[in-house]
């Protein structure tokens, strides 16, 4: 039987020889963190190697996700399909090993992490979708969601802005089961912390609400036990364990940020492999130690008892049954999409004026009651952002009830920890905040989009129509920003019936997150017909046309949209064939075939003209060399927005004479 | 002589005036707060309301900045140049008194905030900067930079993860002029924010290594000043001074969110002058009022006892004066451009091939040690992006002495340190990090950009280049993003060559900050002659040309350069003329003449292929309808960046492939 000390060794000569291999990677953090790994992978994590998507496993997140090679190796030790070949092939193209963690690529990555500080912030998501999926559907006899999180972090991680705002929320959600091992090696890239890292962890976790254990030694398997024991022990906070842990332990370079982010190089490898007394050829695990840390039969144990209990839970309470059964496997509610067609034909039929962000609280209005799996919430501007509906309930953190979080001022945070409640099935989050603070939370909608989850932004007060409140609140390059990540829908709706195709989209979109941009200021409705309707899911469509082949083509989106139709109905008026496109959403429409886009924009008719309200150049797409934009290529300012319109070009004057002067150009 | 209150109470009725007539703004956070600001304005804070640039000035930054009518009433009150004409014309077309505090905009304003936890984390560079120039300037016998940073913040700020990164390392930097006021009056826009802030913010910033003060009562004039002076006392650490409040203090609607981000309205504003047994007509402040808060004649006295200081100064040290007055002007050193000259001269005399990363550190190597006001840094990747150069000594807290940060693993708090540097004066700020990171501070980079601050980000690791590390490490959007940012430079360099013009034309420009954009790998260099040379600061430029009108352009930046660069040689050799087009610095580009871009891009050719590992988009503007974009339109991947190239399909054979189906289409 081997030492608790040689199966960590196991790990750190994985570690070794997939990054020597690769001939790049980050030996220092999966060598130093090694013995936490196995103290908690071997003794406390409930998981089931041969079914990655057991419900109710426990999660683990690596949030300094450069430390791939630790999860890797004990996935390859603990049974999951990663063979030995594909830890071989770390970081090459196409492996199951890539060189940061991305979870749909490897079997029991549960979170795609790197950027550092965002896996313990979408952890304390996770946690928080356990302990509300726990309270809505355990009873007093069945308890079928019960599984911590987990997470192991490095300083970087605490250095992180957004860890301070996920962390003081996981204190007051009082969220028990969230339990973190810091990795305290007290080194980081440029060298030891002390210069750059001095606060007293201790003390900013406890004043967040946390339990703080430790520090403990890190490379004590008993002391690592027993601090997890004591984590697992508190069930009102959530833990951190701190561990002091030697970077790079058992190389040469141990304790140096030498080890942090190369290969130790063969010397060095050679020299750790002496110093763990290790004495196997590169890839080679005794088989007594693959024993010791095969987690199989355990593991299908594990979850034969939950599905045991599960049967009980479904005799007894069917429905919940069936509707965790629902909720986990991500299907919409059976009458789908009945409840998005509901909204679409009452809006049409109300046929009202209203700024699209009061459009979309409409819409959620009728969809909060009927999809138990949305839960909202604002980064602390709920009433301006329409995302608390009348059937929203704040989330209670005793109780563990509510479909509405109150995430403070914490953009960053909030979509952190909605790709954490995404991550962990079984809801659908939506949020908002300003578009212009779009910007804080940037890196988590693009690991969003990264990680292909089902979330809706809604970003509000999507342009100078905010007004008053001047540029650092007027978005101007923030469309420009979501437009080009990939893998992501972004819905710049005119109206409400643009609105509301633009939530039964989002909400379909089953692997892509999509943001709502939407207008402070009333816009008025627009008629379609039913064919029109259809047409908008496909992202553009001609909302107005010319008799005959169109001279020129008004293109735009939002709340430019009427002001365009204005210019066209003068163009009309003047003789000329002006056609007007509303274009809600360009990535659908791109994926249109060719003979679609060509319909709606032939490709005969050069006179174009974009319209909307932020940096232009992206509209050159649609209108060319020889169209033309109207944007904003600077800044805004702050005066009541009927001004700013005028000042900033966006009039039906203004928006003619670029028209007529297109037009004069063709001929 | 009116009480303390009664002086406070006018910066109380001045914000309610102010905001009733525009119909708009934020009156609970000037009322809760206008005893915080009677205490400190009037009897600590150091200024020359004639003088708003007086460089030994105390700075004061309004974090939560939707109180900027705190701020212009304390500026009109004081005698600054902001007549009462411009507090009744809030929030108007082109007033002085925008919806935010906007620098440049409002004299004695010092920093453009709205975006809630960025104030606090400038004024730690602000305090820094004080610090350095301290360290660097004052002598045993004379003291000519003293003074303090003073901050207002709100729980908001608190919450934002921003907050974290700069206090935590003001902490570490023992900043001991930094004081902050914060406002705790319970209230944020959602509501009490107990059930989503509820940290204990003393046990926080205590773990940080500040000095905590209070709770004090925030309507307790002398209170206020004993804890101001507590503050004060204390110097080998930061202050913060916890005070209590009610948020719209002496209205109807106090302690209560509604009156955070409304007008009080009529009927409380009348119920609120009331309450505060005032008796004037709007916007009238009684003449003894204005005499009790006029500072105009101890601001003189006050900035003339430093002048003669500084006389004394100068006689004893003229060579630490002249260069303190070329500092805080933003003069480059006498000598320049000579330094940045010669840099470009010993590049293209080595014509050495080097990833941009290493040629940007080059760079550096030549012009840090002339530049003393540069002051580098970086987020914990010091070695990858080579800001940390042979001349670079690490800012040493207790001596105040060093030309270089150790941000650590804070992107978005470097950058709003870098803000605070620059606003205070003396400094150029650079930092770096991998540009797949420029998302976390993007907010940061915003404001520099509307601030119109000179400092430069070193973004490197600037594509699918970064090979093994993965797509959380491989930015796509991200040059997008940054070019859509108005009032930004944003360069790719393809080479040495172009990398030192970049920071050439970063340094000289003088009120727009500069992104550069950077290879991890290795690129060749290019030769040019010195007529090309010259062109590189016009932003794009011919750097192949064929014989003859060009049949097909090829524009390419940074790493892209050279592919398609091999890529026209083979059109030539198959008989079709082709052009490169070497375009570092679009913006610059944009700002040449017509027919400056014509020479460059006759409008004639429109077989144009774009070439840049990222979003594609963007590309559109110069390639138009009939050219092509080989671009990234997904993420990245982990794997060799070798093998990533061809994977994407930036290879010649592709680029061929596109420029020959744009020639035939063309025909």
């Amino acid at each position: 039987m081997p030492t608790r000390r040689q199966c960590a060794n196991a790990i750190r000569v994985l570690a070794i020889d997939a990054i020597e291999k690769a001939k790049s990677g980050h030996p220092g953090a999966p060598l130093g963190m090694a013995d936490m790994a196995e103290a908690l992978w071997r003794r406390h994590f409930k998981h089931n190697p041969a079914n990655p998507s057991w419900p109710d496993r426990d999660r683990f997140v690596l949030s300094n996700g450069h430390a791939s090679m630790l999860h890797y190796a004990l996935l390859h030790l603990t049974g999951y399909d990663l063979s030995i070949a594909e830890i071989e092939n770390f970081r090459q193209w196409q492996s199951k090993t890539p060189g940061h963690p991305e979870t749909g690529i490897t079997p029991g990555v549960d979170m795609t992490t790197g950027p550092l500080g965002q896996g313990i912030a979408s952890a304390v998501g996770m946690a928080l979708a356990e302990r509300m999926l726990a309270a809505r559907f355990n009873t007093a006899e069945h308890s079928i969601v019960d599984h911590y999180t987990w997470v192991f972090c490095g300083d970087g991680c605490l250095m992180e802005g957004v860890s301070h705002e996920a962390c003081s929320l996981a204190g007051v959600w009082k969220l028990g089961k969230l339990i973190v091992l810091y990795d305290a090696n007290g080194i980081s890239i440029d060298g030891r912390i002390d210069a750059w890292y001095s606060e007293d962890v201790r003390a900013r976790f406890t004043a967040y609400g946390w339990q703080v254990i430790g520090p403990v030694d890190g490379h004590d398997a008993a002391a690592l036990d027993a601090a997890i024991d004591g984590a697992k022990g508190e069930t009102a906070r959530p833990s951190l364990i701190i561990c002091r842990t030697h970077i790079g332990f058992g190389s040469p370079k141990a304790d140096s940020e030498k080890c942090h982010g190369s290969p130790l190089g063969e010397g060095a490898a050679r020299a750790a492999r002496r110093t763990l007394d290790w004495h196997e050829p590169p890839f080679v695990i005794p088989d007594d130690i693959y024993r010791a840390w095969d987690a199989r039969r355990t593991g299908m144990a594990a979850e034969e008892r939950w599905r045991t209990a599960f049967a009980a839970y479904r005799q007894a309470c069917p429905d919940l049954a069936d509707e965790f059964g629902r909720r986990m496997a991500g299907d919409l509610p059976a009458d789908w999409p009945a409840p998005a067609q509901g909204v679409l034909r009452e809006a049409r039929t109300r046929a009202e004026d209203a700024a699209t962000r009061a459009a979309s609280k409409a819409v959620l209005e009728c969809l909060v009651p009927r999809l138990p799996e949305l839960v909202g919430g604002s980064a602390d501007l709920s009433g301006s952002v329409g995302t608390c509906t009348t059937a929203s309930r704040h989330f209670e953190p005793v109780s563990g009830l509510g479909n509405y979080i109150s995430y403070g001022v914490r953009e960053f945070g909030m979509g952190a920890i909605m790709n954490g409640l995404a991550l962990h099935g079984g809801f659908i989050p939506y949020a908002g905040t300003f578009m212009a603070f779009s910007d804080q939370a940037k890196n988590a909608v693009r690991l969003a989009a990264l990680m292909g989850l089902r979330l809706v932004w809604v970003f509000t007060h999507d342009s100078i129509g905010v007004g008053e409140d001047g540029p650092t609140h007027q978005p101007v390059e923030q469309l420009a920003s979501l437009r080009a990540t990939p893998g992501l829908l972004l819905w710049r709706p005119c109206d409400i019936t643009e609105t509301a195709v633009a939530w039964q989209c989002a909400l379909e979109s089953r692997h892509m997150p999509t943001c709502l941009s939407l207008s402070r200021q009333s816009l008025p409705f627009h008629t379609r017909d039913d064919a029109q309707v259809a047409l908008i899911a496909r992202g553009g469509y001609v909302l107005r046309d010319c008799e005959g082949a169109p001279e020129i083509i008004l293109i735009a989106t939002g709340s430019e949209v009427a002001l365009a139709e204005a210019t066209a109905e003068r163009l009309n008026t003047l003789g000329h064939r002006a056609r007007l496109v509303s274009m809600p959403c360009t990535e659908l429409f791109d994926a249109q075939d060719a003979a679609y886009k060509e319909r709606v924009l032939p490709n005969a008719c050069r006179a174009r003209l974009a319209v909307e309200a932020a940096a232009p150049d992206f509209w050159r797409k649609y209108a060319g060399l020889d169209g033309a934009v109207c944007g904003m290529s600077t800044f805004g300012a702050s005066a009541p927005a009927a001004s700013l319109w005028g000042h900033f070009g966006f009039s039906v004057e203004h928006l003619l004479d670029m028209a007529l002067e297109l037009l004069k150009n063709r001929a």
